[in-house]
C-alpha cells in the first residue's frame, strides 16, 4: 500500500466536568486527508486546501505527530501529506487533533501498522504540544478510538474507551469568533475549592455510570462542570441565554466544547436535536456574530479509511 | 409488627479518589439492633451494649436519624431502640452510620415502608451531622442500600448503586488509636491544585468504568487518591510502609477508611484477601499499638434483617 486517503473527525473535549479527561467523536464533521509514502526519507506538507495553514513540516501538527512516530521506530520512510481541511482551526472541535491523529492514523498503516491506536495516541499528542503548548489527549483519543475516551491517567498515559448510548447526538454551534487559546487557557484558575472538585468527580463518576446504564436523564443532570465552565463561559457570546434555551427545548445538557468557542449541546434522538438546532440557529440569526451549525451522532470508529 | 431485629453494617467511605462521594458496604463487620414499638410516643434508646454510647435521644445518632424520618410524616409513633454495638466508634467504618441506617431502616419497616431505602438515606445523613458535624451520605448510603454507592449531587441529594464485581475482597485494619474526626478534618486543605483534581476526577471515571467492567487491574490502578490521603495519611502509623507491603502482596490498592484510623486493602478473590490479612497481621504484631483486622466481601444488600 503506497497511499492511503481517511476521513479524520471532529471531536469534543474537556466534556463538562471531564475536563482535561472526557471526550467524544463526532460523525459528521471532519478534514479528508490523503497520505502517501515517498521516497525523499522526508515528511513534508504537499497540499493544504480550505484553510491557510503552515506548510512548514516543523510547523505543522499532522508532520510533527507523524514524525514522531517514525522516531519512535526509527524509520526513515518519508511521506507527503495532503490536508483538505474543513475543520476550522481555533473553533474548539479539534482542529489540529483531527490532523495528528489522520496523520499517524495513515501512516500507521502503510507500515503495515508496528502500532495499534491506542499506542498512535501519544504520537498524536505531540501535535497537540505544538498547537496549544499542552499535550492534552483528550480530542486525538476519541479522534483515533471513537466513541467517548477517558483519560484516567498523563502519566504513565492510559485512556479507556467508554460506552456510546445509541441515541446520542450532539448539536455544535460555532460562533465565528476567535478565542486565544492562550487566553482561554490563563483565566483557568490554577487552585480550585475542594467543594468544587468534589461536586466535579461527584458528576463525572455519575455521566461515566450513565454511559454504561444508556441513562440519558442521569447523563444530562451529570453534564456540570463547576470549574472550568463558570470562567470560561464569559468569552462566549450568549451563552447563558443559550444554556437555558437549549435546555428549555429539551437537550440533555449543555457546556464549552474544548477550550471554546463552540458550544455543543448533548440530545436524546434526532427529533429532539434537529429541534434543538433549529433554535439555536433561530436564536443566532440576529445576532451580529457569523456562526456555523452541526448535528453529529457519536462515531464509533474513529479515523476511518475513505 | 411490633419489633424488628437486624443488622446494621460497617461501610468504607472516602474510597480514594472518591473522597467525599464513594463508599461500600461490608459483609462480615456490623451491629445488631432490636427496635420495637412503644406507646410512649417517644424514641428512646433503651440498651446499649458493647460500647459506651449516649443514651440521651437527642445525643443518640439511630433517635436523632429516626426522630428525622418521623418528623417528615408527622407520625407521634414511639421507639425503644437496644443496640448491640459490634462497630468501635471512631474507627473509620461507618461506626454512627450503621446506627443511623440501622435505626431508620427498621423503622421504616414497621411502619409499613412509607420510605424506600434510598428516601432514607437523607434521615441517617442527620445521624452523621451529629456525629461529625458534617451530613455525609458515603457511609449511610451504602449501609441502606448495599454495595457500592456514588453521591453524584448533594443538593439535591442524588444517590447511585454501582455494581459490585463477584471476586472483591476488603481487608480492614484499625489500628487503636484515636483521631478525633476535629483534627482529621481541619487539616484538609479547603483549596485543591486543578492538576491533582484533574488526576482525581480522572482515576474516578475509571474506577467507575472499572466496576461496570470487573476489570479488577484497573480497578486497583485507579484506587489513587492524590488530595486527602497525602495529608490525612501522616496521622496513621505506619501508612507507607502498610501501604507498600499490601501492594508487594497483591493488594488491588490501598487506603484511607473513612477519615481513618481504619485502612483498607481492596483484593481479588479470598486466597489474596487472606494472604493480606496475614501479612498485615504479622507487620502489626510486632508494633506497640493493639489493633483489629478484618476481612469481608462486598455486602450488596446493605442493612439487613435477622
Amino acid at each position: 500500500m503506497e497511499e492511503l486517503k481517511i476521513f479524520a473527525p471532529a471531536t469534543v473535549a474537556n466534556l463538562s466536568c471531564g475536563f482535561d479527561v472526557l471526550g467524544c467523536c463526532l460523525d459528521s464533521v471532519g478534514d479528508e486527508m490523503l497520505i502517501k509514502k515517498n521516497d525523499l526519507k522526508e515528511v513534508r506538507i504537499t497540499r493544504i486546501t480550505g484553510q491557510d495553514l503552515p506548510m512548514e513540516a516543523d510547523k505543522n501538527v499532522a508532520s510533527v505527530a507523524v514524525k514522531a512516530l517514525l522516531e519512535q521506530i526509527k524509520s526513515d520512510q518519508g511521506f507527503d501529506i495532503e490536508i483538505d481541511k474543513k475543520i476550522k482551526p481555533g473553533s474548539g472541535i479539534g482542529s489540529s487533533a483531527a490532523s495528528s491523529a489522520g496523520a499517524v492514523f495513515a501512516v500507521n498503516k502503510l507500515l503495515g501498522e508496528p502500532f495499534n491506536n491506542k499506542d498512535l495516541i501519544s504520537f498524536a499528542m505531540q501535535g497537540e504540544l505544538l498547537a496549544s503548548g499542552n499535550a492534552h489527549a483528550d480530542n486525538v483519543a476519541p479522534a483515533l478510538l471513537g466513541g467517548f475516551s477517558l483519560v484516567r491517567s498523563y502519566c504513565p498515559l492510559e485512556v479507556l474507551s467508554l460506552p456510546v448510548p445509541e441515541e446520542l447526538r450532539v448539536v455544535i454551534l460555532h460562533p465565528l469568533i476567535e478565542i486565544k487559546t492562550k487566553d482561554s487557557r490563563s483565566i483557568i484558575k490554577q487552585n480550585v475549592s475542594l467543594k468544587s472538585a468534589i461536586n466535579q468527580w461527584g458528576n463525572l463518576g455519575a455521566l461515566v455510570s450513565a454511559l454504561y446504564t444508556e441513562d440519558y436523564d442521569l447523563l444530562g443532570r451529570s453534564l456540570h462542570d463547576d470549574i472550568v465552565e463558570p470562567v470560561r463561559s464569559i468569552l462566549i457570546p450568549y451563552f447563558k441565554e443559550l444554556d437555558e434555551l437549549v435546555t428549555k427545548n429539551g437537550a440533555l445538557g449543555f457546556g464549552i466544547s474544548g477550550s471554546g468557542p463552540s458550544v455543543f449541546a448533548l440530545c436524546r434522538g434526532d427529533e429532539n436535536a434537529n429541534k434543538v438546532k433549529n433554535v439555536i440557529s433561530e436564536f443566532y440569526s440576529d445576532k451580529e456574530i457569523d456562526f456555523e451549525l452541526h448535528l453529529s451522532s457519536i462515531n464509533k470508529k474513529g479515523v476511518k479509511i475513505l
